[in-house]
């Protein structure tokens, strides 16, 4: 039997622990990227590792609170499917979603990009909505308490105030249960969506529903976060819309009706100064107890 | 009909976008925490949400990017069951478990807590290892490839220098093919794992393999980042430890052989200084053609 040899130190406690506590390690993780990254890719990274180490290392985060965080990531993946994007709602009840919405957009128009980004769309827009012709109704299974609305506006260059003939209004809403068409098995096809193609003076109309507030869904880790936070789980009442026409900036938005709850507080941080509408009673139209009066200005796609 | 009512402005565009770029926008979102949020929830989540808040404005995250990012986390979570943690391996491959083991440790030092949380030990290890004696082996299946090693040394006070008797010396490692025993089929149960109690000199022995490097799984969204970030898969050869005597601090850790390929560049950034071993021949003993020396200074447990 040979003698031991080379006795190797002894623990490893504290220096090697504080070691990795420093601005050192972060940079040893960024370093490490080889040659080959995208330089897109390196800032981006390079950014996340430098903030996500800061965060660590700001709040002393321990191992057993990482690991929470890991395992609400995991259950986020797990209960994602085609119709439910649950890692995406867990960055919306921190405000991510509407913050890259808002660069995104601050980005398209410095770059003069058009603003048709599908990722921004959110899960429940339908690439394969009718369109329908003006006048109108998107709301065929109205359920008993919905409120129907007529709403209506013209399109306009926002550089000359010409009407513009031609654009596309698409539209899509969920039905006072919270649910949009494709979540829910009583609403039919299409319900509660259509596209809207303005006339020679660039007006658009439709009978819609009234919108209605509805919690984002309670059951996975991203209400279980809203829990850990003392926050409620309820978005304001709103409906999308993307307007586009040939020559101009398309704008992907969501317009909150001004008397609803939640507009201070929604959920999902997507309420933004100007946004907000004014639904007014509607007279001498058995078809609707409110309407609405959207305008819409586009501006110029420069080339 | 009525006529149209209180028309909304138009568009949303500029002002609206670049009021959600900025602090305020953070400070809505982080102040949305209600009354019941715990102390340490809020400090943990206001200072996470500053941090990836600033880094999607430094970097100007746009929702295609951001979009990426979700996906990888679902796919994450799809992929992670009781024997894989795929959202823990993202976390490693960017340096935050060791990070965060790091800063689990400091606390602990200052606290004077034990340093046995169950989280730092990673997947594989088993509460249940049976306990072997001095001078036994680990390794009852060992592939053709696998070289074994005697593995020896004493664990002592680091107050003191006294020899700590009864110490429980807890090893485990993956076998040649990389996979630990129980993500292994054709390892027997126990396989490559034990626990060594020290006798009345402190100290323990066994025979195990001479660890060998491995890459880290692949086949997921970790193994996509690795990708991206051009960066290679493998961990250096390493052996896990978990050393606990009664009165004294237990220590959790990794020992590297000082020979292996991947020390500088471990695809996890789990080496430290300090970790590496020595692994030198050993003679006149046909069970082994290495051997190791591991000695252990354990600090008293302050009460």
């Amino acid at each position: 039997m040979g003698a031991p040899n080379g006795s190797n130190g002894v623990n490893g406690h504290a220096a090697p622990e504080e070691h990795a506590l420093g601005q050192d390690f972060t940079d040893l993780v960024i370093k490490s990227m080889g040659p080959k990254t995208s330089p897109r890719m390196r800032e981006v990274m390079s950014s996340f590792i430098q903030h996500i180490h800061d965060f660590a290392r700001e709040v002393h985060l321990t191992t057993d609170e990482w690991m929470l965080g890991v395992q609400m990531i995991n259950a986020a993946g797990q209960m994602s499917t085609d119709k439910r994007n649950e890692g995406q709602l867990m960055c919306d009840v921190i405000g991510l979603e509407s913050l890259v919405d808002a660069i995104t957009y601050q980005e398209a128009v410095k770059s003069n990009k058009p603003l048709t980004a599908s990722a921004i769309l959110g899960p429940f827009w339908r690439s394969d909505t009718p369109t329908r012709p003006n006048g109108t109704t998107i709301t065929f299974d109205t359920p008993s308490d919905g409120v129907v609305a007529f709403m209506s506006g013209q399109v306009t260059s926002a550089d000359t105030g010409a009407p513009i003939a031609g654009a596309v209004v698409d539209v899509w809403q969920a039905s006072t249960n919270g649910l949009y068409e494709q979540q829910d098995p009583a609403q039919q096809e299409h319900n509660l969506r259509g596209k809207f193609v303005t006339d020679a003076e660039g007006r658009y109309s439709f009978y819609c529903l009234r919108p209605t507030p509805y919690p984002v869904p309670g059951d996975g880790p991203a209400g279980q976060l809203l829990d850990l936070l003392d926050r409620h789980h309820w978005r304001p009442a709103h409906i999308h819309l993307i307007i586009e026409a040939e020559g101009f900036k398309a704008v992907t938005t969501q317009i909150f009706d001004s008397e609803s709850k939640y507009l201070e507080d929604d959920s999902v941080f997507a309420v933004k100064d100007g946004l907000t509408v004014h639904f007014v009673p509607r007279e001498n139209d058995p078809k609707a107890k409110f309407q609405l009066t959207y305008d819409i200005s586009l501006a110029t796609q420069k080339l």
